[in-house]
């Protein structure tokens, strides 16, 4: 497959290391931590399109405090294309910001949005698949979504419902988006299942940059007047100034509601691959190897870490640390020990690992953010 | 109240460090942990005694691989009073060694004995207590035992029925005791807290060692023959030897089974003080402070040690460690953490860290024993 106009890609790489406290931190986020692999997740999903977009047309969008540790993880990618929003404004600012830099390269640019911290199963199927999205973008004036063939009734994602058939890259069937529902509760998410019209929302886009920035103007005017602004300071000394001006001006929201959900011009590529957000420390129940007990641990964590004695325990999530974790009749539960922080709760419980980092916050126990 | 022979008291304190681990060792047995106070368990089993029973007449029982850590502990007991058993040989031959010590001192002594890692939560009603059951046993033949009332049906101790009346020591009944009964189910528990004349098996024992000297020989002829044959070496260059022969050749038997089960010569003083073997972590429940959850730490623990964040997380026995332990909808659970381990399980099966130990040993990991 030829693509006539260059392809760029974006990775999202803002997030805020809350998830996996206590191993992820502020300055220690989810992306930079080998979690799915023995390698960092933004490295990862970098390695997983060199083949097809080389690192030197790979910007990453991220935050200050994380800029420099991410940059050690990914030498590959030059400096100048790791971008550094002043304050975190959710998806549609940052990629605003990153279109502004692709559009100065090559205004013909394709450009491929990816989250920087999700697991793909099957790399390669992956790769064909976001192949067939940017050869749709190429060629037409749809934001194009991959929607993931959901497996089980997840009620952690967002899901999008297709609408008629647009067409074919290769065997590969694209429909129109008709509608974007929020994540679910249980019984919704089995109709959505059972009525088989309804994908998981990964996150993943591919458009041309000229048609994301119509549809910024016309659904974001206000978000998109103040990003033009920057637009002519890119490149000088006064970037940085005009970006945090912008910043301090503009909303705080995503792309989903912002543009996606308000547009008929969306396509879904149903995408076949095995696909996950890793947005818990549950999650990794369905990423990691598991015993035959079901506890999982993470890839290499045997040889590396401290040992574990697991009785009459199953389906654990088991993080260790330096110490002997010993459990005796556990099930379900997450169990994590960092150098400095060990976390206790049911799987079912792990999004609230949040809840600690609030009190760690109160209590003013910064060394643990 | 004057007693005309001396008394000595006998701590048993050979306990093998199992049920606490981590905290507990081989090394560091419960019984000089500071687990009920922040003063060893041996020390405030010897403090409570001590106005009554002088250093100088206070007997401990123990293991080569404690012995020092304990005299360390109690340095105001002569070294001299601190026997060693060449290897565990349970309850009976513990007590028998004693008596043979004692009554060397003097054949006409009063011998008490405490086990060394029991909570009592009244210490002067417990020395009322004592002191009765020592009047009582002076100017009798009765092997006498403390019962104390039972105020739940527990299942974790094993129960004395009281027979017929024997008498008072002031307002405090004497009964003879009927029956012994081992550890029982919980309707079995249910049924005996409810007839109102069955006590918890409290391990505390007060005769002449004389009359004990008499029940060894005729219950436990055999190892009563061995045992004498120290007597003779006892403070002689030939007191080690005698003692490997004679526990090399000994059976291993409780005072219950051997002798306080076989003889009708038992009496049993009523016991009304708060008291608790102190067998497992989920012991701790009824012994250190709760916070409004009914999480329990121990004192003075919030001072001393690693920082805990509990989130819905209710009626937890705690020991944190060095890390910030976040725990989040947890109940009923476990959590320890030591300087090289960390446990966890559900408190109901907190008797199970034997299972752990057994797994340690197979594994071969020393360090952890």
């Amino acid at each position: 497959m030829k693509t006539a106009a260059p392809v760029y890609a974006v990775i999202m790489a803002g997030g805020g290391g809350t998830r996996f406290w206590p191993w992820s931190r502020e300055k220690q986020p989810k992306q930079i931590l080998p979690i799915i692999s023995q390698r960092p997740m933004i490295f990862e999903t970098m390695a997983r399109i060199s083949s097809f977009i080389p690192p030197k047309n790979i910007l990453i969008v991220t935050s200050r405090v994380q800029v420099n540790a991410l940059h050690r993880q990914v030498p590959q990618i030059p400096r100048s294309n790791l971008l550094v929003e002043p304050v975190g404004r959710n998806t549609a600012p940052c990629l605003g910001l990153a279109a502004l830099h692709i559009e100065k390269r090559n205004p013909e640019a394709i450009m491929v949005v990816l989250p920087a911290d999700h697991f793909i199963g099957n790399p390669r199927r992956f790769l064909t698949t976001l192949k067939a999205a940017v050869a749709f973008a190429q060629k037409s004036d749809f934001l194009v979504t991959l929607g993931v063939t959901p497996t089980e009734p997840e009620t952690g994602y967002g899901y999008i419902q297709r609408g008629k058939t647009l067409g074919r890259v290769g065997k590969m069937p694209i429909f129109q988006a008709k509608a974007f529902r929020e994540k679910p509760n249980r019984s919704r998410a089995k109709m959505y299942l059972k009525k088989g019209d309804y994908y998981w929302n990964s996150g993943i886009f591919v458009w041309r940059v000229g048609v994301f920035g119509q549809a910024f103007q016309k659904y974001l005017p206000q978000i998109y007047q103040e990003m033009v602004k920057i637009r002519e300071t890119l490149g000088t000394p006064s970037e940085k100034k005009a970006l945090e001006g912008t910043y301090s001006r503009i909303q705080s929201i995503s792309i989903d509601y912002g543009i996606m959900e308000k547009t008929e011009n969306v396509a879904l590529l149903e995408a076949n691959f095995l696909w996950n957000d890793v947005g818990s420390w549950a999650a990794l129940a369905k990423i990691w190897p598991a015993d035959p007990s079901g506890n999982v641990r993470p890839q290499g964590d045997r040889q590396r870490r401290g040992n574990v004695l697991a009785i009459d325990t199953s389906n654990c999530v088991i993080y260790s640390g330096n110490k002997l974790l010993a459990l005796v009749g556990l099930k379900d539960m997450v169990l994590v020990e960092t150098k400095d922080a060990i976390l206790v709760c049911p799987k079912d419980r792990s999004q609230d690992v949040r809840l600690v980092l609030e009190e760690i916050k109160k209590k003013g126990w910064k060394q643990y953010l």
